[in-house]
């Protein structure tokens, strides 16, 4: 059976796109947890993924003696692996435009990605508001999701960015979550994409178990001191 | 025919990514320079991605009515309408590898791509040796490429890490032109691999029209006052 390494289900938005694609996609899967302790070469977590991921990051694929790094090709394997899933939009324009808004995702929003750290449990509104005030690069990239988004619905009509679940709403689930938690104000329809988002089965489940992992650390909580 | 959007020769890695890929492989199209003038709103840069890319970034591939706007969504979708061209490995395995390094590139090196911006005429050796010396997570990053293309080339026996050329040499190649301008040290069969990029015809191709530019852009040169 396919393994899954994966991190904190409260903090790791790497994680969590692979985990949601498998698991809303029905494809059955084994989870490893690998904890955040630290991440330097002594940590518990190191000691996890020695042996297993080249990279010592998560997530982690491992099929048989196969092992696939990167969350992008995690998703193209699967795409490949399970095509009556269709995990890519099947009209081939679609899915080019599908790979790019991806491929967006994954080198870029930095401003966002580095201001607003995935934390599930938190409310973090008030410092989202401070953010919104303050950051001119995190409201350019709202504002590019706010247009990607917007022209995906309007073209494809929902519910999802690409008309069904694919791999662009698992890519941009993390998102959803940082922006509902830290209060980033969005138009409405982005809003109801962003509840639809978590509204999902496989969301819930994955939400559910973030907020009973009761973690707190604090290189991945620069505006808590405690839970 | 399709159509290549790219910045400078000489200072774009992103560009040359999917130019190489196009050239190497024989599959025709048209090229459009926007040059580096700045990246400011109101740059001629910007003006001529203005209604072609929704990031405003290159590369770009426009195929009639079909925009692609990110170097990993182009190459997938250049895999896909030329299988004969065999851009990705054809075992499985292979594949997955393969787009397992390449995603690690899209999203990783982060020091050496911020320390070491390729500059394909420059001789960059004496700049080189100092971050070389005093930034560990240069030699880390090299570390990690040193061990994946050793890693490589031994499975697949060479002369490309995936036996013939494929994606991960294209994504690769920026890579290759910095560690050899830069003269970062590398083991031997690392070095002849680079020499071998080097030499591909298409590469050729592009080093000598990224010479024959003869612009000098000061944001893309932390380490010269002139040509």
């Amino acid at each position: 059976m396919l393994k899954l390494y994966i991190g904190n289900k409260n903090y790791s938005s790497w994680s969590l796109r692979p985990w949601v694609l498998l698991r809303q996609s029905g494809i059955p899967f084994q989870e490893v947890v690998a904890r955040f302790d630290s991440f330097d070469a002594d940590s518990q977590f190191k000691a996890t993924l020695a042996g297993i991921s080249p990279t010592g990051k998560v997530p982690v694929l491992v099929d048989g003696d196969l092992t696939i790094w990167d969350t992008l090709a995690i998703a193209e394997y699967l795409a490949e692996t399970y095509p009556d899933k269709q995990l890519w939009p099947q009209d081939k324009a679609a899915r080019a435009r599908a790979r790019s808004v991806v491929a967006e995702m994954h080198s870029g929003f930095a401003a966002l990605r580095g201001a607003c750290p995935m934390n599930i449990e938190a409310d973090l509104a008030q410092q989202g508001a401070l953010l919104w005030r303050d950051r001119p690069a995190v409201r350019a990239d709202v504002a590019r999701l706010v247009q990607m988004w917007t022209e995906l619905l309007e073209r494809h009509g929902g519910p999802m960015l690409f008309g069904t679940f694919t791999i662009a709403d698992a890519f941009y689930a993390p998102v959803c979550m940082r922006l509902s938690r830290y209060g980033l104000p969005v138009p409405k329809p982005i809003a109801e994409y962003i509840q639809r988002v978590e509204q999902l089965p496989a969301m819930q489940e994955w939400i559910a178990a973030a907020k009973a992992e009761q973690d707190f650390r604090e290189f991945e909580e620069p505006y808590r001191l405690g839970r």
